[in-house]
């Protein structure tokens, strides 16, 4: 009588792949995560990490590892690990995001969760290093702590980037990978090597987990403009009002003529933005094509994602990681 | 004709006997921080990091590894290292102090500072591990991302114990170890791993770098409320108007009667202060003997580092190294 319910996404059929591994890791994140000095940590981090999550990142280091032979258990602490970094990322953005939508509310409420949010962020990145420096393999600190720098390094392109009109798509492409998909090809590659993948088999899965992070960052930017209701806590538009250099505005700018470019100018490089600019800005995309040109441009790093995978034994866990990277772009077609 | 200049204090003498070695750990900061995509993150560190400063817990990873005779090179690794998990803890320190201290300037201003602080100290953090993990030593990698931690949580517990009157010796001692001892305890630890010395030298050399970290911020603490020009940027009273809970008021509360309590409870604990109140704080101090019971505090921890120098080589730079724990709270006497 107790027919299960469908399982219907490739990240749900990964997830029930990899049950027992994933059940480890959330059990690890719990032990780290606590603080017997300071209990605000949990609470800080609690709506964050204990809400689940779809948690994709650890589920693409334990995937690696285990389509790779992994049998030990290290794989365990990386993929806590890069849900730690993750994590540490999100509150950070927290003070930066929250700080500018909440002008209105009492500056000591915010200072507070401020404070909050920078510290427990670092504690966070602290108790990542030191999960992944017990694995004791250098070369998985290597891959890890040159992505840290390269996260880092994105989001502060990313905030100069901002209303700079000059932004180009070379621009574009090292922000979104310090935004995504630098943690999801150190991810998979951390993953590869600490199963003892050899060059080729770690290089493929660093180079599937770079195209799904980059296919899912462009995807996650078009649907700004193009809409729709599966993206959490984001509004149709976003982009636009915090003026930023997203794919489909640089390629709108790039065929711009001179009204457009005064446009572009007053309402991404002024920050004058005003009723209707957004439903201008829409209008003046779908003529150039810079819409689905972006779309195109996903679509691209999908198939090279699925391409990547070509090395790696076939079965369950390869199957599912390739129709991952045409779930990722699926909500564009 | 031309005399040097009497070189007076112990960190000048050490700076002398190690010129080399901080010239080589100046290049490696200044490559380091740079970064070709992303001109803000120099930009942001150039006040901090190019003014110089004291450098002084580069200078004690330095000073370890050569009494412990180390010749190779990657002491300035972990040299820089520690200047750069300095370095970012500052700037997050930023987002939290000068939030408070700006609520009357423009809330733009203020914001863009933060998100520059938050991801440049992001940034550095990743330097910093990145550093370390090229040295190899995986003890050492252990150590400091240990400290890392520490620190985190140190930063947390002040944050929540501020204002909270049941703060009592140990979460302080566990506060000030994260603020200041555990990365002084860690760079001379460290840096007595790395040049190979045998378990007691290193720990005799955590120990020193403990015991110093401390009485060096229970005399910072202390100061706040006793006053002196040299300490940067800080006047007396600041602790008090943040209504932190250092070691001065513990103790005071500790031997309060009822109408002190409620004069704590009041200032500390409910925030509501007015003219004279400070003055009162000190008075009562003055009375209970606190700040004397201080000051022998920080000069007791100030003979334990001393101490902890003993099974250490004999020469110039332990000698030096002992005159400095004297040095940090040669200002309280």
């Amino acid at each position: 009588m107790n027919t299960p319910a469908p399982v219907e996404t490739p990240v749900e059929r990964l997830l029930a792949l990899l049950a027992p591994d994933m059940d480890g890791v959330a059990r690890l994140i719990r032990d780290r995560m606590a603080s017997q000095h300071a209990p605000r940590i949990p609470e800080v981090t609690a709506h964050l990490v204990g809400a689940g999550g779809k948690r994709l990142r650890p589920l693409l280091t334990l995937a690696a590892a285990r389509l790779c032979g992994y049998d030990g258990s290290d794989h365990l602490k990386l993929a806590a690990t890069v849900e730690f970094i993750h994590t540490a990322t999100l509150l950070h953005d927290d003070v930066v995001d929250e700080s500018a939508r909440r002008r209105g509310r009492p500056t000591a409420n915010l200072l507070w969760d401020n404070k909050s949010s920078v510290l427990v962020g670092d504690y966070l990145f602290a108790r990542a290093f030191q999960l992944m420096v017990e694995t004791g393999n250098l070369r998985v600190l290597d891959i890890l702590s040159n992505a840290a720098a390269v996260i880092a390094e994105g989001e502060v392109l990313q905030l100069t980037a901002a209303a700079n009109l000059d932004t180009d798509e070379t621009v574009y492409l090292q922000v979104i990978r310090g935004k995504t998909a630098a943690l999801f090809s150190a991810a998979t590659e951390a993953g590869a090597v600490v199963a003892g993948a050899d060059d080729v088999v770690a290089l493929a899965l660093h180079d599937y987990g770079d195209a799904l992070g980059i296919a899912f960052q462009i995807a996650d930017d078009l649907l700004d403009y193009r809409g729709t209701d599966d993206r959490l806590g984001k509004n149709v538009g976003d982009d636009f009002r915090e003026r930023k250099m997203s794919l489909p505005v640089i390629r709108a700018l790039a065929g711009a003529d001179e009204a457009e470019r005064d446009f572009w100018q007053r309402v991404i490089g002024k920050g004058d933005q005003r009723d209707g600019d957004l439903a201008t800005a829409m209008a003046i995309m779908t003529r150039h094509g810079s819409l689905d040109s972006t779309r195109d441009t996903a679509l691209e790093h999908a198939a090279r994602a699925r391409a990547a995978l070509g090395p790696l034994p076939v079965g369950p866990i390869r199957s599912q990681l390739a129709d991952l990277a045409d779930f990722v772009v699926a909500r564009l077609v």
